[in-house]
């Protein structure tokens, strides 16, 4: 019922009707860390390598900000982020002491985070939200990257806008604005949909409606979000409870 | 036979496989001439302007590269064509001394240029291409207006690029190289597909390959390009004759 209620409030409180619906892409909709973790080990494993691979997609992982954080602050000019994980992958491997890997595997292995597997709610959902709205990811990853999750996944995303298109990373209000803009809408006629409260909380500053979607198993066992942290306007389950409150909203 | 050995010729010069092809959509995918000529009598008709609908549209589109040329050469920051068509169609209107237009029918006619209609071919012909390839268009229109005609029209775009992306406009070689990035692609590794051979000598001077579609009625009966004026990799008559080619020199 506290969820009902705001879902009713979103549609009470804003005036403008919600014309466009982007997301967040990594933990939101596809499971980085269970997908690269399988992907670390067919790659590797044949190789002689024995690690957690899980522990492995978790220091992959961690350096995924500060990468973006030189970008953001203008240290380096935007690099895609293909490139930022590439070079990430050179400090993971060798925390790991991997250190004798070719050329070859290493482009394989970066690749892995084309190869990641979406939620199972996420085709379904995106497929009955685009009956009513325009939908875009607004992912840090870069477009090649997006395309290939959306081919492997069955996404089907009206454009793909984000990082790339705006040059720049989350959470810069540039990205969120850069998404609106293209898709011809004011900020708060769209609706940034993600399952991390600091993005969404970026996106309000921006001047963009919100929705969390709990996904609490994301980073292990009970390690992600089963409940937005900030202020938002909606919260749904998974992303076909969130068709469910838009299109009672909508009809 | 000449145009099957342009295919082979295609096939054996060229090293690199071909990984995505992009599209021009003004004229190559869509009908603007009928399609414009239909939108602004069924706006204009019952406020009783009565005029050639096709002279209309034509003198509509005769505004479009002057304009780009001051994006272009600099004069103008980037705009996104929806608002060079909104400044070109207060030309127009002055042309036609169409002169007590309110806005309201203003913006909807200039929205006209998101509901061309395609060519036959076009849906069915991207289908079966994007089987192969990674496909997106490369025009000039700005993302939502490729978001409206790949709806009306059923195009499965893997994304949207070229000018709005590029954030500037043809023939300049940026959008074009743009486009092969955004798909990690080298320039040569992408077909540029266009009914006009400028589009064509642009997109090969940056480094692309080229294939030209027939339409030969594109500016009225016997006012398009029905043959390449320019060298092309490949010609073909349609799309389906394009993937026909394509599928030939892949399978």
């Amino acid at each position: 019922m506290a969820q009902g209620a705001r879902a009713v409030s979103l549609k009470n409180r804003h005036m403008m009707p919600l014309r466009a619906l982007i997301f967040d892409v990594f933990g939101t909709l596809v499971d980085w860390r269970g997908s690269i973790a399988r992907e670390a080990r067919a790659l590797l494993a044949p190789r002689g390598v024995s690690i957690d691979w899980h522990v492995f997609a978790d220091a992959w992982r961690a350096q995924y900000q500060p990468a973006m954080e030189e970008v953001r602050t203008g240290k380096i000019p935007f690099s895609k982020l293909d490139v930022l994980h590439r070079r990430n992958l050179e400090v993971v491997l060798r925390e790991f002491a991997i250190d004798d890997l070719d050329e070859v595997t290493k482009v394989q292995l970066n690749l892995a985070w084309h190869r990641l597997d979406a939620w199972p709610d996420v085709a379904p959902g995106l497929r009955r939200l685009r009956e009513h709205y325009r939908i875009a990811p607004c992912s840090n990853g870069n477009v090649s990257l997006m395309v290939d999750l959306a081919r492997r996944n069955g996404f089907p995303w009206d454009a793909i806008l984000g990082a790339e298109f705006a040059r720049d990373y989350k959470p810069k209000a540039v990205v969120y604005q850069s998404a609106a803009t293209a898709f011809d809408c004011a900020p708060d006629e769209v609706l940034m949909v993600a399952a991390h409260s600091s993005d969404l909380a970026a996106a309000a500053g921006a001047g963009l409606r919100t929705a969390h979607v709990a996904r609490p198993d994301e980073s292990g066992p009970g390690r992600g979000e089963h409940a937005p942290s900030v202020a938002v306007d909606l919260a749904a389950r998974d992303l076909l409870d969130l068709a469910d409150r838009l299109g009672a909203s909508v009809d």
